[in-house]
């Protein structure tokens, strides 16, 4: 059975991976910092790595065994073990922390800015993003991504897939979850939120993870909506 | 002592009179109902009793009398008192309901996009509103307002001038209250942000309440910058 398109009112987008190309991104801002500075270090494994360590840091808020803690310091965390893991020396606190903000500078997907503004004509966007507020407001000014809210785990302190990061995302919004979709190339993320009665729009992107990616390559279950990407998803919601 | 512009890295902005013109903006709504019910009331009367139960609303929250209470809910609780006190009769639920989201139709100041557009290009912009994230966000997609986020009291669950509404604004953006200003024509919302650390910007609205208006026609203390409206704050932060 199809969704009633006009019983929508908002798009909730998860970002890292489904906006932006937070590895490319990663490997720019490392090369141009090795560069800068005579590093040897490869800045694809170095992204991967860092990324690698993003669940488990999220994992440790989830579980409780760590108080709240925003993602930037979270990433900072997983930084400061990886430059020794890496063996990168040399660098000042200016300059990790420079570093730390990448995620902050992630680039969108080619298709994320057109496709937002054409969105926005018809619904509500908001981030649904485990990144905190800042990371989100300095990435969105840098890209031009057009929200109209910045949403998710940092108002709601709770990490995805936790639920209260869904739903407290949607009572913000003043709106129940039938009329929210959650926008997100990841099938694990849009379990979660379908499971609190979340639309779904499952969006391909299947490089980012590089050239080689397994996972995520295609919808696993029939979402409401699925993409090739945020132009084709306007053109799905009739925009 | 003048601020070093440089330092300032957000500009959070008061709403209610600051950037929209509720009164005036209630008056139409109000007049189009009346108009289309044949209702024989004092719209002008009517709206300034609105904003008259704001404060009282409000306070009940902030002393604990009331549990977090969003404004939307607030608004409906007093509009609910003022229908019975002017007699209004014969609304639907859905007539009542429209009527109280009039708050998220109100109209800007004819300053505001044009001084927001610019300023934006320089400075993070979010709201520091007691309005709740939905009204805020439907008003800014109705008017055109061009927020980076939208955060107040109901994302700090504290009302203005409780003290978290405003540090919980300058915590979400990374920043310190030093780096933000807080944007305001009324002395009272500045006083408090100034305690706090943050910078201050009066904006002149001598008619929020009003061709008599005699409250908040002039700024109290030597606040940081002082400006006509937001093309003149624009031109003093270099915008």
């Amino acid at each position: 059975m199809s969704i009633d398109v006009a019983s929508i009112k908002a798009l909730t987008f998860d970002v890292f991976g489904t906006v932006v190309d937070w590895r490319s991104s990663l490997i720019r801002e490392g090369e141009a910092l090795g560069r800068a500075k005579g590093l040897k270090v490869s800045w694809t494994a170095f992204a991967d790595a860092w990324r690698g360590l993003y669940q488990p840091m999220l994992e440790q808020v989830r579980s409780g065994a760590m108080p709240w803690t925003k993602l930037d310091d979270l990433h900072r965390m997983a930084l400061d073990q990886l430059l020794v893991r890496f063996g990168v020396t040399g660098l000042t606190e200016a300059e990790i922390d420079h570093l730390n903000r990448a995620w902050h500078r992630l680039d969108p997907w080619p298709d994320a800015v057109p496709g937002l503004v054409r969105l926005k004509r018809k619904f509500i966007l908001t981030t649904l993003s485990n990144g905190n507020v800042a990371l989100l407001v300095d990435m969105a000014k840098r890209a031009g991504l057009p929200w109209d809210a910045i949403l998710g785990a940092e108002v709601a302190r709770h990490y995805k897939p936790q639920p209260a990061a869904y739903l407290t995302t949607a009572e913000l919004l003043g709106l129940v979850p039938a009329q929210c979709v959650l926008v997100a190339a990841h099938n694990g993320d849009l379990a979660a939120a379908a499971a609190l009665g979340f639309r779904t729009a499952f969006v391909h992107r299947r490089t980012e993870h590089g050239p080689t990616q397994t996972t995520d390559l295609r919808p696993t279950r029939d979402w409401d909506f699925v993409a090739e990407d945020f132009i084709d998803l306007a053109e799905k919601l009739g925009c």
